[in-house]
Formats: structure tokens, sequence, C-alpha cells
């Protein structure tokens, strides 16, 4: 990881690739990397489709190495659905093989004339752009199909489907597992637009003759990851719920605080929720064939991701997330696991962010395209996605512009980004994240789920103003920094509670790099990248006006708590003020 | 004009009617009533489709009197399209009726639950609100044809088509001609949108019994506004170009000076300009027994309207305006008459502006939806609007979410409003405005092609960077006090280049309230409308970054000039200091 490199798509005479040492990027990896870069490199006006905006590929800063849980790969630009810096991260196998071949970054530049669509071939021997119009317009599965009968099984994919190649504000990028399935995906923000705009369709990842990256201290390396794994398999929500149950463990959870986001935001319990839940996907996928406990990458140990299979024990898609389940599911009043892991395969298909995509769904039977609860009308209105028709192409431009093309009012979007799983009403933390937050609304950059519900990291109650923003704060610094790290996001349950396993940690970022790494280290590295990406936001035009929810939070009150949105304007304008 | 009547369409058990004294918005009129409205009780962070935001109509400060050229309606609110305030003003009758009614605004408020959709009858007895369902879905003309039927040709109606009940950000409102046609429209912003939401789908202006506003001092007003029909009449503008070839006269001067923006904005000549010119067009409006000169409310002098028949003389449209012979026209490669006046038949039956129309069809075109020059592909498109189609309904939400949809990064709009029919790069004077008016790109805001190219009012170098921002400055802060008399703007040409023709429309004002009004005055009111818009946007979290141009006026030159927008962001932001 001591190169970079950088493809100019829209070099005279074609695609250019040059190579360069990671000089003043040196020591980043992953969202400090992929943040940094564009930060530093990207006009904050640009268009966001245009050849001035590039996007940046990175692994974390211990992917590819025995570290467990470093398979974390981040993408970075500027983002057609927000306006704002984006960084979007995944799991499987691209960030650990991309780091074994030695980039520390990928970075795609310019914008080819015409329509040849490309695909990337990155391998020891370097890196290799060919034109491959058979490629157009397949979606993801056979997409991924056709690259294996070429580039076989011991290499990972990313890719983008037919929403991608249409410039789909809500388009991923696809990450193959380590069963080649394109499941794991940068979704947010509509990276997957800006790899289309480049008109690459799929990099193809083969680490053959590398090895795994050294640590500076190998012992001490080994020693940390042991601790690090028992600390993980010790705290109960990496080691029992997230293995039993995945992500949608927390579906019950959330129904039962009152926090479950139901039918566009009406609610705040859904009815159907313990049918969604994560013991009932769970009990169906082991009753089915599939397999309720599965790694998205090696190397992890948590294996919060499984198998869905349908009634014939024929394989569906991976194990939806609760975050999908919740967008396909309770947000559209639809409480019918086969028809969410129907959409969830659709959306891997086509390239779309589940989150996005089903908020948007919710949306639109605001507006009358079907009715809530109607899981064939939804699915319909997905196959438009797939399709590319004017309606697909307006549901595949997210929650905010279906809202304006149909007049709807409460569209729950931040700068342009479909809100996650969790209101913000009966949950007050997780709303100072939405609003204030670099990426648009996003759970992920300061989980305060895990303190406000799940009691993790201390206990703030969730229906009460204070203290949130500190939590938020604190929260968004240390996932900037987890972020750049090439771990999981679920390490933080472990480290937040048990301080040897946060010490393994910094055992393990200081042993491999050969440095003494401390916890104020990983602070000034979260605060060095949130200060980037703010920098990055006001150059292009976002003010103390934008960190706020949409106004319908702060007006109408929702069950069962019957509260609104209440912490003060004021105080969420310090968040940034450490 | 001494009442204020508000309408609360989301009263619990119907609409209810109330009326006020002016109050605290005594003395106001038009733009300055409806922006010092607007910016006094209208949450800035309201939804514009909600039950916050407000539709204030207000006559200007003269209109309903002897005065000629005072029939301009004022219209706002909080623009669905631009998220700014918006003021959106129109000829035809509807102002004069309104104030000889005696009402200085008629505030539509609130939203009401279901789906009737409702008709405001306003005449000598007051205001009533009534339930109409029969109206649904009609268009501008057949609704007109259908009121009429019921309240007779003495009246004025103002109404929404299809469009604005879809809440198309594109919607405008139409008020009636002399002959009632609905030809002139309160375009820009999506004010039909507004009406639409508050399920208005017309109002019937009724002044039978009501006499004309009497002055002050009548002997003085009278005396005043012969002098200014006179300063009107002697001026070149005034009293040859507009009479003759209505502001279509502006296509050869605009392609002749390179500032005629063909084919989304690729070059600055149009070919087939000649063919659309106003020449040409009054030629074959006459031929067919047309009219090349008309006025759009009794009492104009200046007659720049006209009637657009087809080849067998039947009435086909009003003479389409400069504008909207650019944007379906030469923005779109268009160079035909006939196609251009359909598109423009259809726009006012629909209800849309006709400015974003065109500029959203030109951007469709970028997008594949059809060839630039393909007349019958932009009817096509156009045709979806009035069908409600998903297609239809993108293109009805203007240039910027057409282009968000479809994936095109040139895209001509500023705060989400499509860019006039003037080229910023060799008339950088234009692009001023457009940055920098609260308005979202607007041309009426400061008119500074006077300057730039007809070289009225002094004489700036349009491809200069020097004196635009003073010229855009005073140009706005006249207009806001023009926009605010009920004057249609066009007496700009004479009171800018003959100060007795000045001087006649202070004493207008001056007899007709009794009272002196001095150059000084004008300035004040312009400052102080500008000043509440300024603030209210700025509530709304609007800052400098958003005053500015796409970024393609400052990469990509255009020809035959070869040159980009180069005035630079700090004098452009020096623009609201006085």
């Amino acid at each position: 990881m001591d190169r970079i490199a950088r493809i100019d798509m829209g070099a005279a005479g074609g695609p250019k690739v040059t190579e360069e040492p990671v000089g003043q990027y040196a020591g980043l990896g992953g969202r400090a990397m992929t943040s940094i870069v564009v930060a530093t490199e990207v006009h904050p006006l640009a268009h966001p489709l245009g050849a001035e905006n590039k996007l940046v590929i990175s692994p974390g800063m211990l992917s590819g190495t025995t570290g467990s849980m470093t398979g974390r790969l981040s993408v970075g630009c500027k983002s057609p659905l927000t306006g704002t810096i984006k960084e979007s991260n995944a799991g499987g196998q691209a960030a650990q093989v991309l780091a074994r071949i030695g980039y520390a970054a990928v970075i795609l530049e310019g914008k080819p004339e015409g329509d040849d669509l490309y695909k990337i071939i990155i391998n020891k021997d370097g890196i290799k752009v060919e034109v491959d119009n058979s490629l157009k317009l397949l979606d993801n599965y056979p997409l991924i199909e056709k690259l294996r009968q070429e580039y076989g099984d011991k290499v990972a994919y990313m890719s983008i489907g037919s929403a991608g190649e249409r410039l789909m504000l809500a388009a991923s990028i696809a990450c193959t597992d380590p069963e080649l399935r394109p499941t794991r995906h940068c979704g947010r923000g509509g990276v997957g637009a800006v790899m289309g705009a480049k008109r690459v369709k799929a990099i193809i990842l083969d680490d053959e003759g590398m090895k795994m990256r050294p640590p500076k201290d190998a012992e001490k390396f080994r020693d940390a990851n042991r601790k690090f794994v028992e600390g993980l398999r010790k705290h109960p929500v990496t080691g029992e719920g997230l293995p039993a149950y995945g992500t949608n463990v927390l579906t019950n959870v959330l129904n039962e605080a009152g926090g479950y986001p139901t039918r566009n935001f009406k609610t705040g319990v859904f009815e159907g929720g313990a049918k969604l839940s994560g013991e009932a996907q769970a009990e169906l996928e082991t009753r089915r064939g599939g397999n309720p406990t599965h790694g998205c990458h090696r190397g992890c140990v948590i294996q919060c991701s499984g198998i869905f299979n349908d009634e014939n024990g024929n394989y569906v898609t991976k194990q939806p997330e609760y975050e999908t389940v919740w967008s396909h599911g309770g947000h559209c009043g639809i409480d019918d696991l086969d028809a969410v892991a129907r959409m969830d395969y659709m959306d891997d298909n086509f390239g779309v962010d589940t989150i996005e995509m089903g908020v948007t769904i919710g949306v639109a039977m605001d507006a009358g395209l079907a009715e809530f609860g109607d899981s064939a009308g939804a699915i319909r209105l997905l196959e438009e996605v797939g399709k590319g028709t004017p309606l697909g192409r307006v549901l595949g431009s997210g929650a905010e512009i279906t809202g304006k093309v149909y007049g709807i009012e409460k569209v729950p979007v931040v700068k342009g980004q479909a809100l996650p799983a969790y209101d913000p009403r009966p949950i007050q933390g997780i709303g100072v994240t939405y609003a204030t937050t670099t990426q648009g609304a996003d759970h992920t950059a300061g989980y305060a789920i895990a303190t406000n519900i799940l009691k993790v990291g201390g206990d703030v109650d969730p229906l009460k103003t204070e203290g949130q923003v500190e939590l938020s704060r604190n929260l968004q610094i240390a996932t900037a920094a987890i972020d750049s790290t090439g771990m999981c996001l679920f390490i933080a349950f472990a480290i937040l509670d048990q301080p040897d396993t946060f010490q393994a940690l910094l055992d393990l970022l200081g042993s491999f790099y050969g440095i003494e790494m401390t916890g104020d280290d990983v602070v000034a590295l979260g605060k060095k990248v949130l200060s980037a990406e703010r920098d990055f936001n006001t150059r292009a035009g976002f003010t103390k006006h934008h960190d706020r929810l949409p106004r319908f939070f702060y007006t109408d009150p929702i069950e069962p708590h019957n509260q609104v949105f209440s912490v003060s304007d004021e105080e969420m304008d310090t968040l940034y003020n450490w």
C-alpha cells in the first residue's frame, strides 16, 4: 500500500493509468484517504457527474493484513445525491485484495467522450483499462456471472448495475462477498452514478502472487489480534446478538422503543414488526436451509451476514440487513420477509442503495403510487427502476426528487439523502447525527442508537435533549477514525464498552505501523477526517442551515412517545466545536 | 385597497374568510406587499406545499386607477421550485379588478384535508369559497370557457391548469386578458403549485358596482398620466419597437450580439434566428389576420402583445413572448414559429412557465429524449406534461430536476430556476442578476440587457466585468420598486432614459397618495423590498455560495465571443452592500 494509481478516463486517446508514491497521503487509508483526497483535489463546485469529480477507492489502513474485521473498502467523491463530500464503505473481499496488490488508493478521474463502457483489471502486473461493451446494461448478478467466466473465482469484483450506468442518484457500487455474490454495497450517496459517469462498469481485483501485508512487529500484532477477537466474542452484541440474528436483531428492539418509523414516519411502532424481526428471519433462514451466520469477508469473527433462501431452498439473496428490512418493510407498511428479500435482491442486482430505495417507495406510497402494505405494488415500482422507465428513473433518483416530482410534503431526507431506520423524535441523539454529519442523513456516521437505546458506551436518555450533541460528536469522531482503519464499524460495540478491546485495536495499529498509538491519536485522526469533510462542504455552499432535520420532525409529534425533535439549533451548531 | 382578506383553506369545517384593515402593511402593493407579508408571516423553513406557506395576491399601488400601465398583479409565497421567497407578476385584468374591489391583498393560508377542489368568488359583497369538483383537472382554456358560462364576460379570472393541480414545480397562475383568454401568467417559481396545494382552482374577480380608485389630487394625477404616456410614446423601445414587434423584437438583437443561447447554451448565435424574429412574427401575424399590436390589459399604451393565428386564420395563442420563442425555439434548435406558438398555447393551457418548460425540453434533448431541432419531438414531450405521466411530471418539475433524473451535467439554473434567454458569458451584467437576485435566475429582476445591449440607461460593455455589479444592483433596486407600483416593467426603458418621464411616474404616485414622492423614495422602497426578500432567503439557508452561476459558465467559453463568465465572487458578494 505504498502506491496510488490514477486512471484518467478522459485522457485523449483513451484512458491513461499513472502511478505515484503515496506522498502527501502517506499513512492514510479508508475514509481518511478518500475524504482527504477529495477535499484536496476536487473543486467543491464541480458537477458530481462531470470530469472534475474523482472517485477515490481506498482499502483501510489495516486491510490486507491478517488482522480480523479489516475488510471495509471506502469509496469517496462529491456526491450527486447530496452535493456534499461522500464516503461510502462496504464489506466483501475488495478491500483485502486491493490492499494486498499494494494500492493505498485507486483514483478514477476525468470522463470519456462517447458511450464505450470500460472494465479495469488490477493485479500484480499493474492496471489495465479495456473497453467491453458486451457488459452494457447488465445488472450485477448476471454481470458477475459473465465476468467469472473470464476472470474466475479467485478474484474480487467491484461493479455497477444498470442503475449506475443510468446515472441514478441512488446507484451503489457492489463488492463481491467470499462466494462472489455482488451483495456488499457502497450504497449511500450515489457513488455508483459517479462510477457510471466515468463509464467504468467493473473493476476486477486479482491478488494472485501477492502476500498478506506484513506488520512491523509481527508478534505484537498477532497478540493484539488475539485479544481483539476475544473482546469481540465476549461482548453480547458482537458475540451473540449479531452472529445469531444479524443486524436485524434491531427490529424488535426499535419497535419496542417506539422508534421504528412506520409508513413513512407516521408512527413509531409497526404492528407487523415481529414478523420482520431478526428472530423470525433467522428461524426462517435455518428452516429453509439458508444460513443466519455468515461473514461478508474472510477474517470476520462477528458473522452478522447470512443467506436467505426461498421456500424451495433456493438462494434468493444475502440476509437482508436491518435497514433494508425496515426500508422495504415497516417503512412501507409491509410485514412480509419474502417480499423484502426479493426487493433486497433487486436492489443488489440493479445496484441501488436499499435505504434510499425503500424510503423512496414509502414516499411514492404517500403519493398514491401504491398502497402502504402492498408488497406486490412495491415490487412493481422497484421493477421500473431496473427497466429505467421514466417512473423508474424518478424513483432511482431517491426520496427527495420523488417527493418533488409528486408534490409530497413529508420527505424524510437531510441534505438530499434518505433517513435510515430510526425516528429522531423518540431517539433524539440519532437526529443530531442525521442533521450534522458531513454525509447527509446517515446512521453509521455517529450511531447514537448504541448509547440511546442499546446502552453501549454509556446511557443517554433517548427522549431527552441533554447530552445528545456531545454523544453524537464523540461518536462521529470515533467513527471517522474507525472508517479509516478498514475495520467494520461493528467493532465499536466492543471497544466502547471494553477498554482492553480498545487497547487491542490501538496495539493492532501500533504494531502494524511500528508506532506508538494512543486513544488521543484515534481522536485526532477522526477530527482530521471530519474537519477535511466539513471544510469541503463549507466550500461547496453548505451552512448551519443545512444541518437541520426536515421541518415535520420539529412540528409533528409521533406516537407512542408523542414527541417532536427538540435539540435546539444553537446546540446543534456546536457539534464541530472542539 | 384598505382591506386585507385572509382565506384559511385549512380551517376546521371548511375554508374561512376573514377581513382586516391593512394595518402594518398600509401603503404597500404588488411585490412590496407580497414579499413583506411572506417575509413577516411565513416560516422560512416551511414546506412550500404545506399548510405553513401562504399565497399572497396583491395588485400594485396604482392598480385600479386611471393611470396607464398599472395592470400588474403580484403573487408571492415561498417557492417550491427555488426554496427562496418568490414574487411572480403578470398582466391581464386581474390586478385592476381586484384593486377596484378594494383588496390590497388576498392571502391564501392553510391547506384543506381531502381532495375537494375550490373556487373563490370575490366581488363587492365580499368573498365566497365554494367546492366545485366539476373543475378537476381542467386545463386553463376549457376551464375559463366553463367559468364564463357561469360568471360571464365582465369579470377577470385567475386559475391553474392541470399542472398546478398536480403540484408541478413549473406550474403557473393564469390571469385572463381583456378578451378573457388565460394568457397572462405569473409564471416563475411554481406559484401555481402553491395555489394547487391549497386546492384553489380558480378565483373569479368581479368589480361590478365598484369605481376607479380616486387619487388624492385628481388634476395633478391626470396631468402626470398625460406626461407619462407621452414619454412612453416618444421612447424608441416603448413607442416603436415593442408596439410593432412585441418583446420578440429582441431575437435579432440578441442573436447579433452573440448572446442568444442556442441548443442548451452551446453557442451564442442561432442560425435559424431570423425565422423566429419579431419582424418575421409580426409579418406572419398580420398576414394571417392576427394582430401584432395588442394590450394585455386595458390602459396599456405600449401594446406589446398580439394575436397569433394559424394559416387558416384561426386563433392559436397570444403572440408568444421573446422568452418563449427562445426557450421553445433557439434553445431547442427549433426555428419554426408555428411549433413555438403551439407550445406557447400548450404551456398556457396546462399552466406552466414557458421559460422553465422550454429550458427543460432543451435539457431533455441533451439527455437524448428528442433531437435538437425536432419540433414534433418537443411537442410530444410537452404533451406528457399535460397528461401527467411520470415523464410529464419530471419535465413539469423543471430543468434542475430533469437534469438530475437523467444525469445531465449541463443544466442552466440558479437556485433551481431556469435561466432566461440571455447568455451570461457574452453579457456579464445579466449573469450578475441571475446569480444574485433573491428570486433564482430571473432576467426581469435586474434587466441588465437594457444597458449592456440596448444602451438604455447608459452603456456598460457587456463583454467586460467592470460596472456590472453596480448596474445590476441599481436595476434590481429600481425593479423591486416598479414591481410594487403595479406598473409594467417596460416603463423602465422610458424612465431610465427620460428624466421627465421618471418625474411623471413620481407625480403619479405622489398625487395619488397625496404625498411628496422623490427618486430617493423610490430607491428606499426598492431597498426595503429587496432587504426583506434577502433576509427571508438567509433565514431559509441561502448564502453567498448560492449566488453563483452553474459552474459550466465559469469553465466553458462560448462562441462567438469565446468568453466565460468572469465577474469575481468577491465582487458579486458586494451586491447587497448599500
